[in-house]
């Protein structure tokens, strides 16, 4: 049971129409790692500079995430991202980016996580996201996330690196971008043609929908009236699909099978929709796992029908 | 057990990325009388000219359809759409629009259309479908469908038939501008605020979502991999959902209730799914009341998930 996230660590500056906050912690990584720590050990591999200090590092250290790996640049900065969010919350506006060390980020995994049993691929360059994979011992299970520009720029390395994971989690405009195939079920099976055997596809307020050789799986989004900063939402989803999966490990070492998929989606669903509760980290780090496990029985509320005897004539 | 759709009554001439067909038989009060007609008693209501012929009302009386309330309008011409879809087949393209006899439709029911248990205002003039509302002898359920163009020139009138139906069928984009409100769950409580118990969004690809006094309720889109013709998939949705809700009366009489809700959602996108399979009514014209138990199981299966024991930490 051991869960190892690379990927970015920064801070983020936000507005939404529900406030306005400065260089809260954040990063694919950070949300990730905070979303999986309430089922399993988690490893975070990412870099920071010298601004990145104790008091951020004791946010990951206080559910448990194991921060060695954490790469400190000496003299540089760290990943900065500033964006708004207009009325729509559903759009993500990008004022500045300053990749600063991230820019050079050259991922370093130390003995402990690269053994790790679950490896997370976040968003980076896919070329590095091949190398970290090669230089794990053979993680039961790896996944990956990736975005837009590496689609668009660097598709073949990503197609590469897609072929080497045994799950993609993207969202469902990037899964018809990479296959060029508007309709989700069609551009899911292409993907499981690449390699993987599971695709995720993050559909944001919709939810989110499940595609593996055995089936279809579709959960909605949990339907909150109060979305206060969507940051992160769905780098909580994938730590709380992956951490799940890997806490969840049966003490026979049973491979990762549907229910258990199905599971995570449910989980996932959950974490995310606790991140977007408040601004930046604040409401999964005041989290409980009374309060997760709740969700999930209001995911299942949800979702529930009768079949009723046959009435169609 | 009965239920009387007012509505447009079309041709349609349509072309997708599967083919190209002239002039077949649509419009919303076609769409929604198939689709319902597999589980209650429909009657419609609706304008057409000498164009519509007899082979017209064969597509709808072989269902059992009762055409007798159709009014035929001398020396007119039937409603007639031309649209297309790209390959993405999310989004219709309108090329030409003929209202013809339907641009002077006055509805005008007989005493049976009038005495209906279950009345569905189709996609007409607010101020018709509030007349139309006030000529039945108190339906047990009454909803209404509404579309941008009413939203946004005729907003009182609209806000007044909501107010006096007890369901909203609505795309989820035309909830929130209705409500002026993106939040799709704050959108849906305002409506029903108006008036509505029930307040039902579809959501195209992604599948629809409940809202009720007594909770939230979500079913996914099914995943076809061949959609060849989305025209009329939100009025099959409609039918499926009232007329299932019509013609699973419990004996007694009981109220619209959760569960009979939520199962009626479940028909609703089964019928809504078997429409798109094939141009026009054609799918739909040929289904079969197997078929439809069978999308049913589908269904449930891709919802399903088991909470497993506390896991988190």
């Amino acid at each position: 049971m051991s869960l190892t996230v690379v990927g970015s660590i920064a801070f983020d500056s936000v507005r939404t129409p529900f406030g306005e906050r400065e260089r809260m912690l954040g990063g694919s990584a950070v949300h990730f790692a905070l979303a999986a720590s309430f089922f399993t050990e988690v490893r975070v591999v990412g870099p920071v500079g010298d601004d990145f200090t104790d008091e951020h590092v004791a946010v990951l250290a206080e559910r448990g995430v194991i921060t060695d790996d954490i790469e400190r640049v000496p003299g540089g900065e760290t990943f900065f991202w500033r964006g708004h969010y207009e009325y729509d919350m559903n759009v993500a506006h990008t004022d500045e980016t300053e990749l600063n060390v991230f820019g050079g980020f050259e991922p370093k995994l130390s003995e402990e996580s690269r053994s790790a049993e679950m490896l997370f691929l976040g968003n980076i360059q896919p070329q590095l996201q091949r190398e970290v994979r090669a230089s794990c011992d053979g993680p039961r299970f790896a996944a990956l996330d990736s975005m837009n520009l590496w689609i668009e720029n660097d598709r073949e390395a990503l197609i590469a690196a897609i072929g080497e994971v045994d799950c993609v989690v993207l969202n469902d405009a990037e899964v018809r971008m990479l296959t060029d195939q508007p309709n989700l079920a069609r551009a899911a099976r292409q993907l499981m043609e690449m390699g993987p055997r599971v695709v995720v596809a993050k559909q944001g307020e919709y939810g989110a929908a499940l595609f593996t050789e055995s089936g279809f799986f579709a959960i909605p989004g949990y339907p909150l009236e109060d979305v206060r900063d969507p940051t992160g939402a769905g780098d909580s989803f994938a730590g709380g699909f992956l951490g799940y999966l890997d806490g969840c490990d049966r003490a026979d070492g049973a491979a990762v099978d549907e229910s258990a998929l199905r599971q995570a989606m449910a989980y996932g669903s959950a974490l995310a929709s606790f991140n977007v509760e408040d601004f930046g980290t604040d409401r999964v780090r005041r989290l409980t796992p009374d309060e997760i496990e709740e969700r999930l029985q209001d995911f299942r509320r949800m979702t529930q029908f009768d079949v009723a005897p046959a009435e169609a004539k």
